[in-house]
């Protein structure tokens, strides 16, 4: 059996978040008691990937939440409201982390009529118990989303089959399973016995610090190289498919993901090899036409020439460009894995019916 | 007027060679008195790049032979192999390395009949004379060699280009200039004002390191970017030609050089942009058939998840593959250039011509 990492853990009516920033030197899981210690962990990236972002925050309000002095429905949806506000200011360009808690507000609005029939004490503990199954939901669609995908994923995959990813779209980034490394873990199940070439992923190392730390942990054949070595393992007839995540999906198919994806797409074209995008339909936005409409983040320059080193890598003072994410043009993606199916070219066509299913 | 760092200096009849080990943070230049300083700096990659490995050797063993006590032609010769021997140990795979000793050597037993001619005493005095002169033309036709490189360069690039560049083929690789580089320096000089985007080249930095480094000091806009970043300041329209240096070129044009060179062709090819390789005539090997037939040096893990790092990047006992050169195929080289001149395609038809001229 496959173990699998949890980045969020609820037990005994508990919840524990794996401080990723320890990764891969120690496996720490932070009890959260209450907002603060959420805010700080979405703040500090301790949870990162958007998927288990989302998770926790709807986990997380829920805790912090169930135990507030309030003497109204009222009263209880405006604490509410201001602990949500809360959160939500811990990132503010992580669109799942609102998704989770504007849908928690959504249920706790939705039983405004409910909460009459009955004295608010009564109402209050069954509006928690509704609240912590709405959190559950959330995480269970989530898991369920990611299995979906690991099934669609690999059926395009053959046992024994060479494997490159970049970044970490893994279990540790979602509820469980992952994105693109869903269809590895299902395959490690059923013998599949992939050999995985991970990324390390400049600058900020998830492919070194957390895709080979999680496969590592789960048995699976794992080989960590530096980005610039993805050409000639292909070149050597290692890969036989790769597997990335995406950030953000235009409506052309063109897809945002961690710097360095296009690169891997476009040697992956030059190779003859399938480039496979695992894109939740949530992460698809059919308002932003093309790739060029996706606005990238650039960081500083530090993440490059010193965050991780015992010495400045670069003179002072160096001038640096470092976008976190590229476009990859739907034209290198072979195909876009969702959990609804598989969807292939041409995208423009295609990706609009993965809403009508 | 441009500042040139050259990494071996010879002053007042005392050698030096910069320490590019502590690059960036430190310039130091240390004092080469006899053949365990020599050693160790070439060991321990105080002094790298094939030709100042050679400069180095050739200058370096004039200066740790000058004062040698011996009695005849014979035993100055049997003590200067002594001495070749160990020097040539101290990095078994530097092809320049080998070449510049055994030039020393040739030249000095080319002596045997003069030395005939007068005193012992007179007569080391004129070998030794001898051996500085040859050292110090080894030296003058690698300035000479680099510049020619970038004559020719420079004749395929035009002012306000963006260059994207990989690894350091730069003036503290060689004895000035340096190769690939080369170009960009005689341009400056010109006011030619290129944009420079330097990779970083994982695993040990070399752009980062020493390729920014010497740019900025020199003046030249530079700007420093992960491996991975290649694919996107191509496709945002900022590179107009890549220059990379090559380690041994096969007769068909196949070239060995710095790993992810092969990538960063590749990526050229695509987004049609020419991709120039600078190939010394002496890197060319007419013997090799095919890349295919280049032996890659394989190096530890450590180099990428531990070296550079306050703290192991990977978890403990990861795989790694690094291997140090990548082997870019003859069709994604535009040109390469020599420092008898630009060659084009078909490679196996006019690299040999080359040789002739």
């Amino acid at each position: 059996m496959t173990s699998f990492m949890s980045p969020i853990k609820y037990e005994h009516e508990k919840m524990y978040l794996l401080d990723q920033t320890l990764l891969p030197g120690q496996e720490v899981y932070l009890e959260i008691q209450n907002k603060e210690d959420l805010w700080e962990a979405i703040y500090k990236l301790k949870v990162r990937g958007a998927p288990a972002i989302g998770v926790a925050a709807a986990c997380g309000i829920y805790v912090c939440t169930r135990d507030m002095a309030a003497a109204s429905f009222e009263e209880f949806c405006h604490a509410f409201h201001e602990v949500k506000e809360y959160l939500a200011s811990a990132r503010p360009t992580a669109v799942n982390l609102f998704w989770a808690l504007n849908r928690m507000e959504a249920k706790l609005l939705s039983l405004k009529e409910k909460a009459k029939t009955e004295t608010w004490e009564r109402a209050q503990i069954h509006i928690t118990q509704e609240l912590k199954e709405e959190a559950r939901k959330i995480y269970q669609e989530d898991v369920d989303s990611c299995y979906a995908m690991g099934k669609y994923g690999l059926s395009l995959l053959k046992p024994g089959m060479g494997i490159l990813t970049h970044c970490n779209a893994g279990t540790i980034a979602t509820a469980k399973y992952g994105t693109c490394l869903s269809p590895l873990y299902l395959g490690q199940e059923q013998g599949y016995h992939f050999k995985v070439f991970a990324d390390e992923t400049r600058p900020l190392l998830q492919g070194a610090r957390l895709t080979s730390w999680e496969l590592d942990k789960a048995g699976i054949d794992v080989t960590l190289i530096c980005d610039n070595m993805a050409s000639i393992v292909m070149k050597n007839g290692w890969i036989d498919a790769v597997v990335v995540g995406c950030d953000r999906m235009a409506a052309n198919g063109d897809g945002a993901n961690k710097i360095g994806t296009s690169g891997v797409a476009i040697l992956a074209k030059e190779y003859g090899i399938p480039f496979y995008m695992f894109v939740p339909t949530s992460t698809i936005d059919l308002n932003t036409p093309a790739g060029k409409d996706i606005h990238i983040e650039q960081r500083k320059g530090e993440e490059v020439y010193k965050m991780w080193y015992e010495k400045p890598m670069a003179p002072e003072g160096v001038k640096t460009y470092n976008p976190a994410f590229d476009v990859t043009d739907a034209k290198y993606i072979t195909a876009v894995i969702t959990e609804k199916g598989i969807m292939y070219p041409p995208y423009d066509i295609n990706l609009p019916k993965v809403f009508e299913v």
